[in-house]
């Protein structure tokens, strides 16, 4: 399933967003849900990579619980390729997967399902550049322009310039929000939004390097794993057996090749309800909420219901979710606390 | 149905409580709602005067649309008689009814079905000190201990002291802030809650002098009207054609009689949800919410749930009521605009 000539997109859906209960729940996880579009984030994923110009038919690796939703969004007719994870083992383990499966030639776009992007042309654009340094032989992670000192992000330091993008000084991890400011001051920091470009045979290379035992139990697992129709089941004892680890750990801050590509595009992680109010709302600071609701007297509160009707008066900084039996009320800042409430973990 | 020597309850049930919603809707109104306790308002409002030694069989008067709620809490074997409002004319009309009913020398205790009263014992006694006023010829009021520099109640300032009781020197309509501090710090103000101890005689001869049309239209109502069972029906046209008024405004701000009883009995109207947070949580200001509720980092919250568990974070001062297929958020201050919410009006 490889041709060179396109890029690859590879489609990581193994977010829980847990912060985002009640409307994000083990059985249909926040890449599943529609919070910023009538189009889900996955979908959306995939709206962006949907170019056969430029893209080649997207790689979907997901957990096995999640594969009748991934079906079901992806439409009827879909040309996807989907990696049915027997365990959830982070995101090396899925990239290598990918890489395995396709030509070692082939350039993949590894993109998480459940971010948020305003401006897909902004993002095929970096992708493009990305693919050229990718070929040749940069590992290269998009670099999202800081829009303030988030404390809940890693950032990337760039350095020497290249042709489309810049080598990368140093990954740093999330920041306290002292440094957060200094790396927005300087000008010389981006955010690391998990979005990767690289050519599959060279990912293979360096975890092969770095990771010698995720590599080797990688190999078994493809070796030993099946095709189904369009679906590949690595073998599940091998796969399993994997210590997982992330891409960024695992591959890019060991590698020697590490290159990143600026981009602005309107990104969140839509990380937290007050994320997700931010990203629908922007600076006026508006409230959003459903036809349905009546809000007297608020500022800047968010209302997401599946049916019931919210009214809300004297509000301010609130957002308001209700789901099935659940009903959730969060200050804005309270939003980080809310993937360690009883909800959010006897699920 | 009257025995001069115990005291007559009559129990008003024509509150709407709409700034409960949605809690409190037309179908199920606030007298009806187990809202300080696992007995509905109306249902302690019928214990605090069974005893047989001291009071008659209740009087309850109610709009046809609330027959059966009314049927249902009373409870099997309740020996209340009903008088059915074809039309809902405020409280004198309905005080004149009951009194109509009644031996002219029956002593009536007024009181609406809607309150919340901690101290029953103190409620019993002042009944009491007012049914002796009452025998000589006053028309009382209960004078609740204010505890507050409340605006949204009407006040009564005592006059001479009596055996008993004060006679009122005037009535005062809902004061602002200023004022309300005022009448506070003096001393000798009370609330008007609505209470009022009255012989059934003297009420119908002040309604005469005072307002003689309704006098003459109550008079027909009972003439024409029906009693079925324990249920009285005054006629429909005759009582709808009274222009509706309060016992306050008709009667007791005309009267040379009017006295007043003062008690401190931890009253509330409930007016409000921030109201109901202040009886159930006291002066600690704790939060207020059902067993399957989860309050994280929360302050003087109020939980109401018919069902779906409620989870928040970070919240102080805020109410929120789920009912049925209504969700409602509102600050303390903002519980006041409740009821003109579209959710409110719309029923």
């Amino acid at each position: 399933m490889t041709q060179t000539s396109l890029i690859h997109p590879v489609i990581l859906c193994g977010g829980s967003g847990t912060r985002l209960w009640p409307a994000s729940r083990k059985a249909c996880p926040k890449p599943f849900l529609p919070l910023t579009d009538e189009r889900t984030l996955f979908q959306q994923a995939l709206d962006r990579v949907a170019d056969p110009d430029t893209f080649a038919e997207p790689i979907v690796v997901a957990g096995k619980q999640h594969v009748d939703l991934i079906e079901g969004q992806s439409g009827a007719g879909a040309n996807i390729n989907l990696i049915v994870e027997p365990a959830a083992r982070n995101t090396a383990p899925a990239i290598g997967l990918a890489a395995a499966l396709l030509d070692p030639d082939a350039i993949m776009l590894v993109c998480p399902s459940d971010h948020h992007i305003a401006d897909a042309d902004a993002f095929r654009s970096a992708a493009k550049a990305g693919a050229a340094l990718a070929r040749q032989g940069y590992l290269v992670a998009l670099g999202i322009a800081p829009t303030g000192p988030e404390t809940g992000y890693g950032y990337i330091k760039r350095g020497d310039e290249l042709e489309g993008g810049f080598a990368i000084e140093r990954f740093v991890e999330k920041p306290n929000l002292e440094r957060a400011k200094e790396y927005l001051a300087s000008g010389s920091y981006s955010w690391n939004g998990g979005i990767f470009v690289m050519r599959a045979g060279q990912v293979l290379e360096e975890l092969e390097s770095h990771r010698e035992r995720i590599s080797q139990a990688l190999r078994r697992s493809v070796e030993m794993g099946r095709q189904v129709g369009s679906q590949f089941h690595p073998d599940a004892e091998a796969f399993s057996s994997i210590e997982g680890d992330s891409i960024d750990y695992a591959v890019m801050e060991n590698t020697g090749s590490a290159a990143m590509v600026p981009v602005d595009m309107g990104w969140s992680d839509i990380g937290t309800w007050s994320a997700l109010q931010d990203a629908l709302a922007g600076a006026d600071r508006s409230n959003t909420a459903p036809n349905n609701a009546d809000l007297v007297d608020c500022k800047n509160v968010l209302v997401v219901s599946d049916g019931p009707r919210v009214s809300a008066v004297g509000l301010e900084d609130i957002c308001i979710i209700v789901d099935g039996d659940e009903v959730l009320v969060t200050t804005r800042d309270g939003a980080q606390k809310v993937g360690k409430l009883p909800g959010a973990q006897d699920q």
